[in-house]
C-alpha cells in the first residue's frame, strides 16, 4: 500500500510555517508497511483543495488529510473531498449533540457554523477528538474503480496524533495483509559519519533486506534498522542479528540502544553508581549544565557548578590560580584540568568536568585558533584532559564541545 | 505570478528529513509579491516525477524543482523535466570542460557519470554552481499555449540559497510587474497572543492592504508587516504608519524593530552602559547563561555565573543564608532576591540575576506547585522580584523563566 499526504492551510504556504505532522504520520505508516510517495502543501481554496484531492485519489491507495476540519470560512476539507469524491455530506446529529454540549460545559455559546463540524462524508466513520472541536473521518471508498481509504484529521499536533494513533492506527492494520516491524536505533558519539560508514558499510549491505538508514548530526550519529515480514519471531532475529554485528563492530561507541540521549545514559549511569556530578564552563557558557539539567530527575545526580567567562571567576568560583592562567592562557589544557578539579572540590561531587575553548567568531590567533577546545573529567584520582579543533560555527562549536565532555564522563563510567 | 514548489528526493518521504528551502523560497517571492500556491514533495521516481511536473506546469507559472541534479542514477530532475515539456536534454561542452577542471584541481578522476551534469535543457540557462558541481538551469517556455517559468536548483542549502539570490532573483524581478516591498517586523515578549492580538487587531484591521501575520512561540510574539505597491515611497509610508500605530499601543513591549533577538538587545544595553552581569540559576540550569553567551561577543558584558541545584551551593558560590533557605523554602521570594544579590557581589558585576523554581515534572506540592518560579534582578540599589506560574512542561518553564528574566533586565536597562 502506498499513501500521500495533505497538508491545508494558507499559513503553511508562507516563510513562517511548516508541516511537521507529515514526519509523524510517515513513522507510523512506516512502520505499517505503507510507503509515502508524495507530499502536498495547498492553500484554504476550494477549487485547488477539490483538484489535489482528485490527483491523490488518482494515484495513491490511501491519502491523509490534515487540517481545514475547524468551523471557520477558511475550512474547506470536508467539502473538496466530497465533490472530490462526488458524494455528499450529512450533518450528524450525534455530533450536533456533543458539540452543544461541549460548548454548555464550558459556558460558551456556540454560534451555528460549529456545526459545520459535524458534517460526515457519506458512509465515513466518524473519528471523535479528544482534544479539540474538530471531529476526523475515516472513508474506505472507491474512485475511479480502485479501493481507496482517506483520512481527515484536524490540523493542530496534539489533536492529529493521539486521534491517529488510538483510531487510524489498528483500523489502517486491519487494511494491509499482516506484517511484523522491527526496528532498532544505535546511537552513537563523537564518531564522523564518512568513519563510522566505512566500518559498517561491509556490515549493513549484507543484509539487504533490512533498510539502514544513518543520521548524522552535531556530534551523534544514529543507525536506524528497520524490516519487516509476516512472522514476528524472524523479523526480530534478523534484524537482532544485524544489530549485534554492528555492536560487535563499534563496542562502546554506542551508547544508546533504546532511544536514550546522551545526557539521559550519563544520568543513568551516575545514578547507578551513586555518584555526583559538578561542572565548571567557560567556552559553552552554561550548555552543559543547561543539556544535563534539561533530564527530569537531574537534581539526583547534578549538584550545579559554575559559569566562568571571566578569569576571575575561574578562581573564584574554581579555584584556578591566577598564575596557572598567566603561565598557560585561560584555553589551556592546564587550565581545563584545573577547573574539573577545581569545581569537583568546591562542590564536594564525584566528578568534576571544565571545559574551556574558544568558540568564536573573535579571539581565535594562529598558536589558538577559533575551535580549539580543552576538555576534563576528575573523579580525585584520576583526570583525563583531550584537546580538540572543532569546525564550525560558535554553536556548533559549543554543542561539540558539551557533547566531548558527555561522551568522556560516560566512557569513564562504564 | 504564482509559482510551485517541487522537494525531490526520496529521504525527503522519510520520517527524518523536511524540506526547509521552500521556507527560504517563499520568503524570496513573496519579496517579489509572487505567491506560492503549492509545494510538494517526491521520491526519486522518473514516472512520477514527470507526472508531478506536467501538474505543475498545468497550474503555476513559475515552478522550482530541488534536487535531484547530482550525478547518480537517483538524479533524475532534468530527464523528467525534459520529457514533462516535451523537449531534449543538450550536454554543454563549457560544463563538460568546467566539470573536467573542477575534479582536476581537487585531485579526483572524474567518473563518467558526472558528465550527466552537464545536460542543459534546450533553450535553459546555466547556472553556475559556487559550491557544488550541479549546475541549475533557468528555462523561460511555454506550456499548453501558456508562459511558464521553470527553475532547476540543487538541494543541499548552502548550494541552493545563494544560487537563488544571485542569479534568479534579479531574473525574476525582471519578469513580473514593478513593485516595491517594505516589510516590518516588531517583536514582544512576555504578552499572551492573545491579548496582544485584542490591543493591536482594531489597529491592523484598518490597514487591509497590508499583510499582518502574528507568529507566537514560547514568550515572543513577532508582528509581521508586509506590503507592496508600484511606489518605493508610498509602500515604505504605509507600512511606517501601521508600525508606528501598533508601537504607540504596545510601548516599551516592543523589545526590537529590526530582528534582533531578546539576548541581543540586553546584550546591546548593557554594552552601551558598559555594565556588566553576572547570574545564578537554580531550576532552569543554565538556560540562561547559555542563552546569553549564544551571542558573539557576549564576553564584553556578561562576566559568568553558577548554576547552583543543590542548596549547599546556592549558599557556596552566591552567599544565600541557609537559615533563609530554612525558613522560606528554596522556591521563594527571598531566595530568588539572595541569589541575584548574592552572585552581584561574588562576581563584582553591575547586574546580578537569580532564578529559583520547579521546573517539574516532578518536585511540586499544593502550595508550591509545578511551573512555579521567582526571578529578581539586582543593581545594588534595588532588586526587583516576580513570582511567575508558567504552564507547560519541563522544557517550556525553563524557556518562559529565561525570558522573562532577560525581559526583566531588559525593561530595567531601557
Amino acid at each position: 500500500m502506498n499513501a500521500e499526504i495533505i497538508a491545508i492551510g494558507s499559513e503553511l504556504l508562507t516563510p513562517f510555517r511548516q508541516d511537521t505532522n507529515s514526519l509523524f504520520l510517515t513513522d507510523r505508516l512506516n512502520q505499517l508497511g505503507i510507503e509515502v510517495h508524495f507530499k502536498d502543501v495547498v492553500g484554504d481554496n476550494h477549487d485547488q483543495l477539490v483538484s489535489v484531492a482528485r490527483i491523490a485519489f488518482s494515484r495513491a491507495d490511501l491519502t491523509i488529510f490534515m487540517g481545514g476540519l475547524g468551523p471557520t470560512e477558511d475550512d474547506l476539507t470536508r467539502e473538496a473531498v466530497a465533490e472530490a469524491l462526488g458524494t455528499g455530506l450529512e450533518r450528524d446529529q450525534e455530533l450536533v449533540a456533543w458539540l452543544h454540549k461541549r460548548f454548555a460545559s464550558r459556558g460558551i455559546k456556540m454560534r451555528d457554523n460549529n456545526l459545520r463540524q459535524a458534517d460526515v462524508l457519506a458512509a465515513a466513520v466518524v473519528l471523535p477528538n479528544a482534544n479539540g472541536s474538530a471531529p476526523g473521518q475515516w472513508l474506505q471508498t472507491e474512485y475511479e474503480g480502485k479501493a481507496r481509504i482517506a483520512i481527515l484529521l484536524p490540523g493542530p499536533p496534539h489533536e492529529l496524533r493521539p486521534m491517529f494513533d488510538s483510531q487510524c492506527f489498528e483500523r489502517l492494520r486491519a487494511a494491509v495483509p499482516t506484517q511484523f516491524i522491527a526496528k532498532r536505533v544505535l546511537k552513537v558519539a563523537m564518531v564522523p559519519e564518512s568513519e563510522l560508514d566505512a566500518r559498517i558499510a561491509p556490515i549493513y549491505t549484507q543484509f539487504a533486506d533490512i533498510q539502514t538508514t544513518i543520521l548524522a548530526h552535531a556530534g551523534e550519529v544514529q543507525i536506524h534498522l528497520q524490516t519487516r515480514s509476516s512472522s514476528k519471531e524472524a523479523t526480530d532475529a534478523r534484524v537482532n542479528e544485524l544489530a549485534g554485528k554492528i555492536e560487535d563492530e563499534l563496542a562502546d561507541r554506542i551508547f544508546s540502544t533504546a532511544g536514550e540521549s546522551l545526557e539521559q545514559i550519563v544520568g543513568c549511569y551516575l545514578e547507578m553508581r551513586s555518584a555526583s556530578l559538578a561542572v565548571a564552563e567557560s567556552c559553552t557558557g552554561g550548555l552543559l549544565a543547561e543539556r544535563i539539567t534539561n533530564i527530569p530527575g537531574s537534581s539526583h545526580y547534578f549538584l550545579g557548578g559554575a559559569v566562568v567567562y571571566s578569569n576571575e571567576l575561574k578562581t573564584a568560583f574554581a579555584d584556578v590560580p591566577p598564575g596557572l592562567i598567566n603561565q598557560h592562557g585561560a584555553v589551556s589544557r592546564e587550565v581545563a584540568t584545573a577547573l574539573a578539579e577545581g569545581i569537583r572540590r568546591r562542590c564536594k561531587s564525584s566528578f568534576g568536568m571544565g571545559i574551556t575553548g574558544i568558540a568564536g567568531p573573535d579571539g581565535g590567533t594562529p598558536e589558538k585558533p577559533v575551535g580549539l577546545v580543552y576538555i576534563a573529567v576528575a573523579d580525585g584520582e584520576r583526570t583525563d584532559v583531550v584537546e580538540r579543533r572543532f569546525p564550525g560555527d560558535r554553536e556548533r562549536v559549543r554543542w561539540w564541545s558539551t557533547t566531548q565532555a558527555l561522551d568522556m564522563l560516560r566512557t569513564r563510567l562504564i
